[in-house]
């Protein structure tokens, strides 16, 4: 059995924004030298999410726009803020959005449908975020 | 340390469904012959989802209207149909439904509780569909 | 390789109600003597997530004030009470926010960012709920 841990990072120049991190990923799995097996990928920070969709920008405004809709940047809107924070809506938008992808490895590569890409999504950036990307398998 | 990984295909009839898979599931972990691990079940396609929950009609009619109330399907409604699609409502629901589902195998079986059922969710069928399930574990 | 299976037993006073478990599962990874791998954790239930975000009071408001007004408890609203349920609401809560998360194990730790917390999101409960911890690596 072998196992592989790798930490990216991230920093986005958007407040929101949404990076495709296949290529990064994939990089890793070539590292683990991991054939057969599971690759969780997750941010370590609660203001953002990794998910998997289509990158295609009409696709990622409208996922922008329904989460700025559903759960909006609103300083007086949040409990939250009490603490002086002002990302509430960020931590809503995540938990809609959930934290990680777990991806199957197959003959040595992530095991993904045509269009599945892997997305960083940050809510609440313009800092130096985390990510980590553990392997098992063998 | 054991891997298995299978395919399984589903065509749906309606645009939107929802399918119980739990024992086609089970069928891939006695197939893997693994006793204790894990499973992951996710759709390769970006306008479906993988999800645990009840097998009861009135339910899954109430998840179908949520889904439909908050992402609409609305052919002017999301810039993702400027490249053709007309389907951005589905990457949403998706979204929201979530990809995949990892779940537990004990003693060569799915670790289910009594009425968690695994679910094949599509929102934009008519057309075949590829579900992976990857198991690891011994 | 080692597999490690553990059961949590949790029943809250509230019907709703967030519970930051991190020590259990934490608890459970020692047990495990897993060094490097992934931890499992999901409900059994189908009306309660288990999820990860910061473990703040008015956070938590938030959320549980978000998840109450777009799937609110409503006696008549939900096709799913038919069956003489009552607890829609919370199927369509948990689906929000999710069944499980999965965590690194690194150095025999959960390899967490700062403020990541598990959470137990009970939707309802004052009845005895069970969550699965299902750990395997090396």
């Amino acid at each position: 059995m072998k196992t592989h841990t790798e930490y990216l990072y991230f920093e986005t120049k958007k407040k929101r924004d949404y990076m495709n991190i296949t290529n990064q990923v994939e990089e890793a799995v070539r590292n683990s030298g991991v054939q057969e097996g599971l690759c969780l990928v997750n941010p370590m920070h609660i203001t953002a999410s990794v998910y998997i969709n289509d990158d295609e920008d009409g696709l990622i405004q409208d996922f922008d726009g329904f989460l700025e809709k559903i759960a909006p940047y609103d300083l007086k809107g949040y409990r939250h803020h009490r603490t002086g924070e002002d990302n509430g809506d960020a931590h809503v938008k995540r938990q809609l959005f959930g934290r990680e992808v777990v991806v199957a490895i197959t003959k040595g590569r992530l095991d993904l449908g045509t269009w599945e890409r892997i997305f960083y999504a940050e809510f609440d950036g313009q800092r130096r975020k985390r990510v980590i990307v553990k392997i098992i398998g063998e």
